[in-house]
């Protein structure tokens, strides 16, 4: 009896410039992640870079997600913003639709769904905003995953109007007890050793589980593993975590085209 | 033998509003076109009100078309703006893209584009322009049709690109001879007598002819005529216009969902 | 011994339009007020619409003051952001420097600063945010007064830091006991009657009191009184206040140009 | 008798990104010129980085100047738009006015006016544009120098309006014997020798020629030469050019604060 080899993808944030500005290595990213989260112009990315990353990745066979967020350019979306409920959901529509648009250009279509920065992070913890991020998503196409985190409220408010929750994990953070991350206050938030990243990294998607900040080992059901792009030697790192993956024998692929029977 | 009537489509600019403001009455104009060019958030139209228009006239049985614009809040797209061709281009696509996000939240469609002041106005003479807004048509669906002024370059390089231009006239506007419209600048640019208006409503809908300003009757072959809703006094005009045509035993119905067979 | 008129300013927010779009009657409260609270464009209030108040303003003899906001066209100010105190001190700052190169070229100068919206509110229960005003309004000139609610954090934290904070009422708005305004959620947060909404306001800034909604008699020292403008009758009533007010033998005169010695 | 040491200035864009976005190294250019032209949120620069950029040009006595351009984040101020008249002048105004608001929070102010991108060759060409720009400096302070290319019809329009024009020079870019630059079209639109360029850059500034791209000595009266920061290569270039004018006995500082009797 052989096993089914275990899969795993790889997100990263990518066409998150604005105009004249760039912002992270799209190209390099491209060639590693199997699942581009696409800035949608709210918060980050203008038409033509969404055009632009959409094309590459649809070239390449990387699954194209809405990265939608605040109207919020100054701040990049990542102040929150406290949106009424229609404001909230009629926004991220609007964001899933002008992506949508690139998509099609490009033969391809949106195949999830991912909040960004303080919409993130706010959904994860507030039922308003994460359950205006469901509301989007049903209006559009209940067929579409919602990516995010493991025990977050979104993710269950996701689950419990029938959507498909995807969780992710993040190899290069620390993890609480409880499976939430570590504050970025305290010094042990963000993992600094590339081989510790890769073995988290690999763990996660191989075992379900991560070593919590106490050294007590917790559950981490991740099916995707976010990667940054933005950083001083992120991109390495982004490199080391699927080069790790492919040598422990998981396969890396989108999520949103993995066979469920394996 | 029965003739068959002639079909003619009415069709307004409505969802203009941004955030906490309004312009014009949508909920009036609603109720008397059968065409809404809702506008798509580049110069007017933020998400919550996209989707409120567009809720109602799905409702209505109005068809959905995308006004699409420069990107330029302040100016309302009334100022033109010397875009490269790809970046005209993706802000197009960009637009079409998010109002059929709420046209699919409503279980409709996106039936037409229509580009919108300035860019209306370039496209009409200058062919980089309409060659951009037709390539965003192409790119998103080669069977949307195109709204736009017979004889226009817009109007010529849809149909070479084998896109349906859909030709429409202004009842209240003075015409050239050559079948463009009077500049703004001169007095007989307006038509100020409702009857008037409505008298070559009826004609350029029954006969495709209209009488220029020098006395001449032109052909002004059109499928949609143009109502506004923003100024004094344009609601009861619109509605005089619907009522005529009605009176002259013209089917009012949207030009995207006639027969062409008819 | 002949008593001193007790002075009263009447404050509007005006200027709140943003392009093609208008709100309120800035004509008709430019002849009621005395202090017009001028929108600087980053909630509303486009350079134009700031240029024309600007001018009508100073021609008139009313005080400008700077109306400044979230950086928030969308949501109109009305929606909280979490800013970062540099941000929002840069922000506001931004907004009182734009607003004076229109004073300028009027002949005139910037004599107050009045946060909006979103900020207002926060600012008055918010130390960072308040703070951040305050910071900007030091930078920019220290003898600036800040107006805003009495008993307020901003306004405690304005005259911490030695800037002059003017205490303003709102005569249609019922009071809790502690000084408080009723929540909008309640009934009776709103005063519609527009005779106790002149006897309010007289009360105000004759005797410095306002009846609570629990019946109490209760402090409200104010040298100013807000004013609306964007609702059906609000013109009508602002009017009814001025002459109320004048009727009680009041001077109505900007507090920005009043004598503290009468 | 001892000569007096000709004096110039050496100018350069700062201050260029936006929120999470930097373009340029606005460090390393502060130590090499003597002038900064500071994005003022229109077209770049957001609130908080330009307070960063004028306290650290403040700092080292660089002076600051109003880098004014098009509502255009998107293009970056680089397309240009058919502004009205009044429009135009608002926006100047209102940029240069928020400027002044960091430079009183650091102890300094505005020292001169200079367009950006499509704005400023607009209007080199365009008498409406650069009398919407004359106007806006003319009603903020008549006082204020604008940065200009000599020749042209700002030039012109700023000095007949009784203005200072300050004529700037371009020592990496070719002229044509009329003393406009070369189209970039052209290969020898840019000089690409740093040894030519310090040359050319000397030439201008010690005896007010440039050799034209057909290799005649024209007449090119500047006081101040526009450096680069946002291309590879393009800090050390400046600092080559400013070694290179003080290696020629000119004294390099900022050319609003040069005493006309030397």
């Amino acid at each position: 009896m052989t096993s089914t080899p275990t899969a795993v993808d790889l997100n990263a944030d990518l066409g998150e410039g604005f105009g004249a500005w760039r912002l992270g290595d799209d190209e390099a990213l491209l060639g590693i992640v199997t699942s581009a989260n696409v800035a949608c112009g709210f918060h980050a990315g203008d038409p033509a870079t969404m055009h632009r990353v959409c094309r590459a990745a649809a070239e390449r066979g990387v699954a194209i997600g809405a990265q939608v967020g605040y109207r919020d350019l100054a701040g990049f979306g990542r102040r929150r913003i406290d949106y009424e409920f229609g404001e909230l959901r009629d926004d991220v529509l609007y964001q899933i639709g002008a992506l949508e648009a690139f998509c099609r250009a490009t033969g391809d279509r949106v195949r999830y769904v991912k909040p960004h920065g303080a919409l993130y992070n706010t959904a994860a913890v507030d039922q308003g905003q994460a359950d205006a991020v469901v509301a989007a998503v049903l209006a559009y196409d209940p067929a579409l995953p919602v990516l995010c985190q493991p025990g977050s409220v979104l993710f269950r408010q996701a689950e419990q109007a029938g959507l498909t929750a995807i969780g992710e994990g993040f190899a290069d953070r620390g993890y609480l007890p409880d499976g939430r991350l570590v504050p970025r206050s305290r010094p042990d938030a963000l993992v600094h050793d590339p081989d510790a990243v890769v073995t988290r990294a690999t763990r996660m998607a191989a075992d379900g589980e991560v070593v919590a900040a106490d050294g007590t080992v917790i559950a981490c059901q991740v099916r995707s593993i976010c990667l940054h792009g933005d950083t001083v030697g992120a991109v390495e790192l982004a490199r080391a975590v699927r080069s790790g993956l492919e040598a422990a024998s998981l396969v890396v692929r989108p999520f949103s085209r993995q066979d469920p029977a394996g």
